[in-house]
């Protein structure tokens, strides 16, 4: 399996997890969206989206969108489930992280850490604050009665929230406001198997 | 089960549109974001990010995100897949609709539509319209050799596309410029228990 992905992407980091929790083997190809590498036509053909992570089989069959793909990748694993409420729960809290999450906290940290525009963007990082914060409260609320976010044990709905939550202090989120999450963030990364992002 | 939803919104009717097309009987609470009724203490309770659709089953469990509620009500009907990698594909085009479509079709037409604040929003109505059109070519590209999204068959992902497609001029995309678009939009108007958006 190739993985299109880049390292600094919370989104590319999640499929990276997964694959080293479930032993795959996997080519990763560095896609910097920052250099234009995600708007080539070689890529565009890929994914007319313009967007990493994609996953492509051996048989040239392409995946998109990071949540589709950990689904496909966890399918009768351990961080799945077999259970059909168990996988809409997981899929629940994935939709509500790119709906609710990752638009405000990936994008502040986006804004300020790798492009550098903090000052530029002021305004839209002010209002994304606090539909971040929203988001960071829900889970946090979640976790004062859940170790986990479905079926008391590690499934890819956390893989999915860790992404950016545990990155989200460089988008200017105080997670000490949120113990509940910063116990959780420990809890995932000592999960057997776990690799950390490299950037 | 319940359904609590607002009859003008395309993730709610998702669902309406489903339970017809299975059907599932149902209660459906109107619950109106403009009137507050998503952000009362009740409502909050069993969804705390105030947003709907939600289903509510007889055992008082509830399921949110509208994709996630389509994924869990479709299981083992014709609107899924029994295969693995065409259920992921179903998953990568609703991914897609709620992250790169929705925010854009959805929301133009919210703005204009139902919140009367064409000019005062002009600004964000003039950002997010490239990027709506930019959904719309990536489904129009798509629509040039295929029927349907998944499958060659009317899935859960047509389901999910079309909610915000076909209402996609009140939001001021001209979808003449569309014509694969417009043509699947009279197909899905006519699978057989088909049930058009009340508003």
């Amino acid at each position: 399996m190739k993985i299109y992905g880049m390292k600094a992407s919370g989104n590319c980091y999640k499929i990276q997890l997964l694959s080293h929790l479930l032993n795959l083997p996997y080519e990763w190809i560095e896609t910097d969206g920052r250099k234009g590498e995600t708007k080539t036509p070689a890529f565009l053909e890929k994914n007319p989206n313009g967007k990493v992570p994609i996953i492509e089989l051996k048989n040239g069959e392409i995946l998109k969108e990071s949540n589709a793909i950990l689904f496909y990748l966890a399918e009768g694993s351990e961080y799945s489930s077999k259970d059909l409420w168990e996988k809409a729960k997981i899929l629940e809290w994935m939709f509500f992280e790119q709906y609710s999450h990752e638009p405000y906290i990936a994008t502040n940290r986006w804004i300020i850490k790798y492009l550098g525009k903090k000052e530029e963007q002021k305004q839209k990082i002010a209002e994304n604050h606090p539909k971040g914060v929203h988001a960071l409260q829900i889970m946090e609320s979640h976790l004062k009665t859940n170790d986990w976010f479905v079926g008391n044990r590690f499934t890819i709905a956390d893989i999915a929230l860790f992404a950016y939550t545990h990155k989200a202090e460089e988008g200017e989120y105080d997670l000490k406001n949120f113990p509940r999450i910063l116990e959780w963030i420990q809890r995932v990364s000592s999960v057997k198997g776990f690799v950390p992002q490299e950037s």
